[in-house]
């Protein structure tokens, strides 16, 4: 079997390719192209049996992933499974599994089977797990076994943070938040208890063969990602993409997909220069960021810290963003905060598909101004993100003996006082004239 | 009486200045120089005794504006009132009373007495109020009569839409929303029936004597303003922008000072452009904006939307951004739409202020930095912008048992997986050797 990467540059489109090419409006062979240059990647793991494919990059409209995932301390199988379907209803293009703790294999396989989105994981998580967190027990060995009983289940993308290098350690343990990325935190307390270098980097050629035979799509983790605004763009995150840089073009002679995550806590004015950097180094390869949050001071907040940063990411280059949900820095998501932070990033995704000219993107918001000037409250809801939440807050808000019946106007601004019935009267008056 | 600007050209440091100076953090003089260049306004009406002033300008920290008042429709002075305290604690710096319908004085007046914050109007509302909706009756006399009035009682800036001229309302009409700004097609309509030009423009050396006399910050109205994302930055939005930098010019050599509102609803991508063009052609006048909001189709959620062209818009030149609430769209917002809009653009101004660098601003973030790799937790609820919400999600997704001690970790990944906690270890292991 040859992965989407193989074919796409053996001249084949697949019917992955197809499928991924209709839902963009494109032609395959555009899909194709960019798959074969690396500025896509479709992550399909045939084992995946419920996945139906999308292609991400940054010719192609934004997607947003939606982390769920149990703690040891809390939720079960089934509410993640629930939290996993309301996040494929509020919008999630893809989802990734963090759970850790006993019996992962049981909850990855429950998801697997419902899921219709491309399914993610990140390997040291159950590699630790296993272990029961120490990290002292961690063996390049078990780390490989965990990735290929992965792959064999049928997980289409892995986050592996092989780009955290022994000697970038003290650069990141002296910032102001050391290091905020859970597994790149694991990485450096192995490297730091054994004195070796990272089993993922050493480990490379065998990890990407396991990837190769089951078109596991690479995701390299960012491990030293900023934790606060005042360790955004510094040597350990950039020394580390350099790494990174380095891994894609390993990737891509095994025929292994491979996309690239991303800070972080980035100030707003930081973004664009942290996604041109990475298309560069990276050589194209799709961008895949979490958040960014541009500001530290919003606990409870952080998915809309995080939607305006995403949003400057994604029309910078970014391909895939991670959604952040309100609970970010606080605890454990649970399923209305996971459908408030997917919510959010849909808004900025499609914030920056209209702005990066997305051919199409913006057809959905001429149809709204035109709902809303013909005063077509149900079309408006239709069209909404979220037209059930539209559509209470509209009624919520009128005179109970105005919620049944077709208004002319909303409780904003009254009858008299609505800017839209005066455009239409006075665009009479002109018409007349 | 002369104005704050006045007095700024003659050399003076104010009251006012210097008061605003002690919040800025910054020499009263500088504040003095921006204020006299136009760069800068304090409203600040003398008749306004309970207000505390601040400086507005691109050089000052970022302000945001709550928009409340009564609809004909619903509203009582009593929740207008609780609203506004509301507003006020959840830290809006600027108040605009957007009320329409009877007793407009009344409601004004109550509010106005306990306001410590800037206070705004919109004298076209309490006009077309006073001759029950119908335009047709609308005069000027009646408008300069009204202007006049709210001065005297203390109002400290009054959005004016003057630079809607008649010609430019063909171009308006045929756009896809035509006119949104309720002050833009009351004029419209004005002008249109009556076949005279907008009265605000004829009659503007005598509104600026009223201006001068009171020191009422004029806020010159974007009528035309797009109203959706097909008529962002068009013929229409422009030919009005260029009046009001003709009529910024006008307000200075009148004494008065000026700000400028803008768009709306505008594309991420070309919000950088209209925030330069708008400080070319108005010569500097600080931006007041509303929102902009970025995409079309998020109703119930365009405090987002309009966040995210916030942080966008004051980082590319805005001075002073109008709140926008999930209600925007479907209705008058009530309490928790007024504070969920404050919130969400306090999140935005503040991550403009560190965007764009103003001197302190990523202290807060720093703390908050410092607060959460020591665990303190008491301490990330105060420095965080809603920490009673913090606090909630915190405390409510931790086990029973774990609450009410100082944990070292969070319900998110739980003690064994937390990167914070392992950064630590870490580091110490690297002090150790």
């Amino acid at each position: 079997m040859n992965t989407q990467y193989q074919d796409a540059c053996n001249g084949i489109i697949t019917d992955a390719m197809r499928i991924a090419a209709g839902k963009e409006n494109v032609d395959p062979e555009f899909v194709r192209e960019k798959v074969a240059a690396g500025c896509a990647v479709i992550c399909s793991n045939p084992r995946h049996k419920a996945l139906d494919p999308v292609v991400v990059g940054n010719d192609f409209s934004t997607k947003i992933n939606a982390n769920i995932g149990r703690s040891p301390n809390s939720s079960s199988n089934k509410q993640e499974i629930e939290k996993m379907q309301h996040s494929i209803n509020a919008g999630a293009d893809f989802l990734m599994d963090l759970s850790v703790g006993l019996n992962l294999s049981e909850t990855r396989l429950a998801l697997l089977e419902h899921c219709s989105v491309p399914f993610g994981t990140v390997p040291i998580y159950e590699a630790l797990s296993r272990v029961d967190g120490d990290s002292d027990k961690l063996s390049k060995e078990l780390l490989v076994a965990v990735i290929l009983t992965q792959a064999e289940e049928g997980v289409d993308f892995m986050t592996l943070h092989a780009g955290v290098l022994k000697e970038f350690v003290p650069l990141a343990v002296k910032r102001k938040m050391g290091i905020c990325s859970r597994g790149g935190a694991i990485m450096a307390d192995w490297m730091m208890s054994k004195n070796a270098q990272n089993p993922l980097y050493t480990a490379w050629d065998e990890i990407l063969e396991i990837c190769a035979k089951y078109d596991v799509t690479v995701s390299l983790g960012d491990g030293l990602r900023p934790g606060c605004l005042a360790d955004a763009s510094d040597e350990a995150q950039f020394a580390e993409l350099d790494v990174l840089g380095e891994l894609v073009q390993r990737c891509r002679k095994a025929g292994v997909q491979v996309m690239v995550e991303g800070p972080g806590h980035v100030p707003f004015d930081q973004i664009k220069m942290n996604m041109e950097k990475e298309q560069e180094i990276c050589d194209g390869a799709p961008f895949y960021v979490l958040g960014p949050v541009v500001i530290d001071v919003a606990p409870g907040y952080d998915h809309i810290t995080a939607a305006i940063g995403a949003t400057a990411a994604a029309t910078y280059g970014a391909s895939l963003l991670c959604y952040v949900t309100p609970a970010e820095h606080l605890g454990l998501p649970d399923e209305k905060d996971v459908v408030e932070g997917v919510i959010a990033f849909k808004i900025a995704a499609h914030a920056a598909d209209v702005a990066k000219g997305i051919p199409g993107a913006r057809d959905i918001d001429d149809q709204m101004a035109e709902a809303r000037i013909a005063f077509d409250w149900k079309k408006q809801f239709e069209l909404a993100i979220t037209g059930d939440k539209a559509e209470e807050i509209y009624k919520s808000k009128l005179p109970e003996c105005e919620r049944e019946v077709e208004q002319h106007h909303c409780s904003m601004c009254g009858k008299d006082f609505c800017a839209v019935r005066k455009t239409l009267e006075v665009k009479d008056r002109l018409d007349n004239n």
